[in-house]
């Protein structure tokens, strides 16, 4: 499952089209299919949830995210399946 | 829909003159049309309004954002289509 | 009224001799007439008024501004004409 | 036990396929194996669990942790051994 | 006054060997004589004064202000001037 | 003692293979015989134990300190011999 | 006494050899001599003491300081002779 990572962005790579959680500063978390990303870890995320207590709060659509405030990108099915 | 976004910044690119929601660091959120980005994410928008739970708290016409206090960037017209 | 914005900075550019309202980060906010700008975003304004619920709480005449600070800028003109 | 270590990211480099401890800015640590790393300190991490008082809070399963939110980081072996 | 202006730096270089106030991160406010300056903002100012609800709360003499904490600087005789 | 410290790194590479006392922002304290650094400042310690009030608080083994939440690093040697 | 400060670092250059009294992000204050310095203003001082209302609270022999948490280096004797 987790071959092909050699580097931090085969992750992301391995991601596009997928689901993600990502868990931002401030204790924001969002949820999304990641579409985009570049060096910065800027991310283009469709169907973007914010999510708290695992509920959503918001749907945002297509969202662009600035990497300085990521902490961590999780692919959504490796999460969800063992949470 | 989401055709054409390769990279983050096309995203940007797309909504150009269109309606952007902007969350700010500080919990700030404005609402405007996205006329220019560059690449450190600085935006101008036009008929700029800070927003505070979902009501108009202050018109401020054309602003300038520095990219560094984003923490998002929604097109208005998906973000609002879903809420 | 907003063209010849295809960048950023042009906003800037724009503003240059008028009265800008400059939002800092710590909810510090300050007007006065745009004289220079730098690539960095640190602007020289004349005529600086610090504001606190829309009065003057000091008069600082010339000032630098350090661009790390600044969260938004926005022509008077247009952020007071809808206020 | 700590031979080839010369350069900080000696010791990365000898972690990969270990598990690692991660304590991250705002308290927050995970425990995960360690895929993959760059010079950012960029992240990858398998079976991530989110640590609370030694209980798992969340786990995560792959994860890419960016780097600026890093503190330290330690072979969960050696983090282990001592406890 | 403001004649020469083009730059920010340059309201900096008219300002050498005259008086500034200096408004740093964390509502610190310091007073003294400008001597150098560079690119970062670094200052060196000499018979420095932090200041405090416009009272002088220490005398420092010479010392080196790192740019990075630094807010705005304005010179002392027209932030005096209209206070 | 303190012959051949002429940068700030000659410190650091004076003390390799010695214990070193390192504070971090967030008032955390470690302490450890530092086998690496980079010019980023990035450490990595053996025998690291986190400090509390001059007690052990955890056992951390092997570990690596990213530069950017360092406020100084101190010989132990010096900090112990005059505490 | 201010002759020779044409850029910041020359009041670095200086005040080598000399006490220097260092103020740190979060209130914190050190007093050493001054032994080596770079352009990200890292120090190396000797005879370190942490200072709290003008009293030692910790002495910590020789220390290297991370440039990023200073605000501001004043050389000892001229912030003592007027306080």
């Amino acid at each position: 499952m987790v071959n092909g990572i050699e580097r931090p962005l085969d992750l992301l790579n391995n991601a596009k089209g997928k689901e993600v959680l990502v868990y931002l500063k401030g204790d924001k978390q969002v949820v999304g299919t990641l579409l985009a990303f570049d060096i910065h870890i800027n991310l283009v995320l469709d169907n973007v949830r914010e999510m708290q207590n695992n509920e959503t709060k918001r749907n945002l659509g297509l969202a662009f995210l600035r990497g300085d405030t990521i902490i961590y990108i999780s692919p959504a099915s490796t999460a969800l399946k063992k949470e």
